[in-house]
């Protein structure tokens, strides 16, 4: 296969650049007779979507996604469903500076030296704007977890660290998510990270960020061993976000440090018959199957590479040269991953829970 | 795609049981005209095998691996490659105990959910000897990389915590690695960790371990974005390997905490026409292909879930019971898990060279 | 995978129905620095186009193909290419009458029982109207084989049976193709079958046809053994389309009836070093590869199910009922089926020309 | 992907030459619970068997095939089932003489050029002798159909054509398939044919022959449109078949001659609410999914290309030769294509009925 597309019974595939005409995706293996309108969609396009703060982008994209096929009557077909969002405010001429120098830290020198080409316009196809895709393409895996799934899944994430500052767990309240620019779940952090980012800001850096997400009312079964396990899948899924350097799952690479003794999620029976874990080291998955717990994974953003102090670089003949990013970026691009990273989580969910389905009914 | 195979253009795909008559795989699309002979693959076999310190299971196996078929005259024929190692040391009987209990941990409950059967001899599939083929596959994917990289590729791969216990990267020696029997780069870590792991065995417990492995030599290009970025394909590799619960690229975690200008991995000219870089925070990769510096990747392995300390659990009937594994196990799983991730990092890396070079040419 | 797309590494994906607002599709793996324009995919959609003759249906459609993405300064650049056409000319009120019944030979009854919906307008998702999107990648299939292969490959076709009428292969010129509506390279039967597909149209009835594609200049060794022959992969491609029920290679289903003797194609020493062989009875093809011969193959297209004749069928509810299908019909949908079949043949080709490039090198 | 393997849910990947020590294949992709040993198999492992009469090779191969995994106390665990056969009876010497000359017919000339090595011997990989593993995949799908489908689905097959003489469609009588050496359906056809083909045979000439496998019980709903309908997928299956040149599903080729009220199969309500239709000239498939009705596939195997009588040909270094094949070959290779023309039928829809399982539930 070629590489933008992402799944296998649920599976979708995008296409367009930061500055072409316009970003869109085909997502197939849909189930039929699913309600599904454009607003079901925007609700979490509206959450990515720049300009809401500050503290992201200035740019100004509505991210109006249309539905173009796929869907008769309010409800889904069975066939593949169109998606497009026509980019509405490209400003080219920010990036006539950078035409033929590699900024450091991003896809430039590579995508240069793979294709002997590159739409330079604000990153092209490397720009995460192609996430606005991941989002939408998102909210239908949640629209297809809610349908075959009694009480339906919850998805849902958070940036639980900017830049050094972590949040304190102890104050988490999913309902503070909502509440500030940052996703933040506990409210303390999010008014310190406020003023922190208001500095980076400000002096023309950047900082990365870790987000959390987590997905709860999983059915146990979920996962194909052993090269695509649950995991595995979301391993991938994270990592393939722009920006993203590394994932856990659970305790992650805490799970090293501890004993075979602390790390082991004991089993006593339930009252529902199903057995009751005394704690979810194991971030719900086990040998890459889901347990029936959370679902809980991390994954870590890079800092945004584009910053206004100068960064020593390479032109494309070769030649010494320096470079600073103008334009507008977000300071911290792991605030807009978190409804990216949720998209994602509901799409591994979503093609997963069919696979099961294929093979072992429920 | 069902869950057994690893890879689009190379591509393996894997069976059997730990305690079955044999373990196989089938290694798909490999170039014609490489030399290839079973001693090839036994060499990194033989690094993983059970038995070769105190330190890892007494398991006796031998794993000489049997190639079956797209070999001719010495040479690979551009045909499928059959791999087959029998299993000699299957001591069933440790495993009555087991038979109707879920080991917390371990995939017994997952299994047992999901297909209402399982193997529980050992594990059965989701056993680690499962990961004999990965080695056994990686060795051919050496061979290609070799073949087709003027200079060829070198994977390796070190033990840099073990436990809580980290190395000091000051130390760093890769000649140390084989010198003991953690693959430690770090002599005195490695005269620590035994001490440690003494500790740690001889009260039945377990630990955990970060892993890290590197690839040199690999050229500016490689990689397939958006999804099937190389470290998409990486982070996926990793994590299906067992007992893996996070993956890191370059900096990882580490990213989030610095600023865009530390991030930034400068470029100057250098003395061939390709650049320097001045740093690797991005571990070789940027917008998800090859920069041509080295690939760096880190992964966690938990603690083996199989300890001599009884945990709480259920069994097969819902009921409440207490459950002590005994038998032959790895105090620490994470040592054997080293060539293990180098060969998925080789698979990952041939892989990824046939497909550019079928985009790209080279 | 899910079923709206093909190809592995060349691969493209449609979305979109008859009588939706737009159909599209994605184009993923084309390689880099080929040039490429609407105009140049443009020319084949003209060829497809509807109402371009009397024997076609009426309905208008100018076929416009956008490209939205992957193309950089008149260049592909590597990334995916989003292409779209707008619907223009829908008649959504036609359909009134067949909204609860299922029409013999078409796919309403199987899309109702499996999807449980189905997009009654103009066939929705099962209309030919798909076919434009084919057409669309085979273009740029066709540049891509033109950019990898010296010389170029000529991908072209013919319609050589209308209804019981075959042409007289003695008559085959191919600039005979482009001066009927038929596609036919035998004038005289052009003529004959003018005549007789005007009272096929006036009777309200239909009429099938085989079709023959033909590539010239494919070079020996494209073919993945065993399952993805070159052979396989273009029955998989002709069988896909609308209305195709038998395929064949070479000598297809008269192969059977000859003898060992008859039927080797024998080779003898050419004079650029190359064998050359003494006939083609095999169609190109031995063992699923290309033997550099000319790629030959044919597939039968079924009479329009749509017809004025009344017919007996059922309708949503079980009940029995009576249908004929008023609207815009073509009267043999084998005509605008050639430009689909050179398409598709084109996109098997790039598709293995990549995938040999990738294991093989050329 | 590469190319030795076949479907998408339940997938098997084969290996192995016709003189190397074995093949084997691994199934992906069994649903749990599911009855299985390794007599299962052999029934229709014995049925492709050479060696079972006078009119197919002599080579005595006994075919046992061993279930190495996936299969616990007699039932399948969800698990890859790892399958194998060692190869018994190879007679290597018998191929010095072909070692530098391409036979024509044969794939010698195509592998050479592709991969610049051939495993000459029996014709290595590209031998028919890789089919006993789809029949053992077969035979897994077989159980996976009856398991998941009330009442089951009977598959089976039928020689109607052997060199230019065909069946009486009028005699035809599944019971005669098991009674004569030719799995025809007509007693006094295969009366004919054997008469015809000891000629054949006695002359050190071949024929050809057609094929038809039908499969009884289906339900409608399987297919997943546009790309991979279930014909499409048959068609694929048929063609990957060694020998095969042409594939067609109900009427097929005929098609193209019936007007449109002739070709429609016309429907009226049935006994059980499910419509009756009064012909199947679809052969049991509209729009890629099935009808309901009996599934109807024939497919045209081609004489065998290794005869007695001298052929022109060139070897290795372009030099014009002649070439006779000695050895032990099946004087009408279609013969044994019967039970390989049902195994890939049954694997196609044990994978259709699981993608179906997962997108619609049932």
């Amino acid at each position: 296969m070629s590489g933008n597309g992402f799944g296998h019974l649920f599976r979708f595939t995008t296409f367009g650049e930061s500055h072409g005409p316009a970003i869109g995706c085909v997502v197939d293996g849909v189930p039929p007779m699913i309600d599904l309108e454009e607003a079901d969609l925007q609700v979490y396009l509206d959450q990515r979507k720049p300009g809401t703060s500050k503290f992201t982008t200035q740019r100004r994209e509505p991210d109006q996604v249309k539905i173009l096929s796929g869907v008769f009557e309010g409800k889904t077909t069975g066939t593949s469903i169109g998606l497009l969002i026509e980019n509405t405010d490209q400003r080219s001429k920010d990036y006539g500076d950078i035409k033929d120098k590699f900024r450091p830290g991003h896809a430039d020198y590579t995508y240069w030296e793979k294709y002997g080409i590159r739409d330079y316009r604000g990153g092209g196809r490397s720009s995460a704007r192609e996430t606005a895709m991941r989002v939408a393409a998102g909210g239908i895996a949640r629209k297809i977890l809610d349908h075959l799934i009694e009480g339906g899944v919850q998805v849902r994430g958070a940036l639980v660290q900017m830049g050094p500052h972590k949040i304190n767990r102890d104050n988490w309240d999913w309902d503070q998510v909502g509440q500030n620019p940052f996703f933040c779940p506990d409210a303390k952090a999010a008014e310190d990270w406020a003023a922190y980012l208001d500095g980076v800001r400000k002096a023309g850096s950047s900082c990365g960020a870790v987000i959390e997400v987590q997905a709860s009312g999983v059915p146990v079964g979920l996962g194909a061993p052993v090269y695509d396990k649950l995991d595995t899948d979301i391993a991938r899924a994270m990592m393939s976000i722009n920006a993203v350097k590394a994932v856990e799952i659970g305790n992650g690479f805490e799970a090293a440090a501890l004993s075979g003794e602390e790390n082991a999620d004991e089993m006593r029976p339930g009252p529902d018959g199903k057995p009751e874990f005394s704690s979810n080291n194991a971030g719900g998955i086990l040998g890459g199957i889901s347990t029936g717990q959370d679902i809980v994974c991390r994954f870590a953003v890079k800092p945004t590479s584009s910053i206004l102090t100068p960064r020593q670089t390479v032109d494309k003949d070769g030649n010494a040269a320096e470079i600073l990013t103008k334009g507008r970026h977000d300071p911290c691009v792991g605030i807009r991953a978190v409804p990216v990273g949720e998209a994602m989580l509901a799409c591994v969910l979503a093609d997963h829970l069919m696979r099961h389905r294929a093979q072992c009914g429920f």
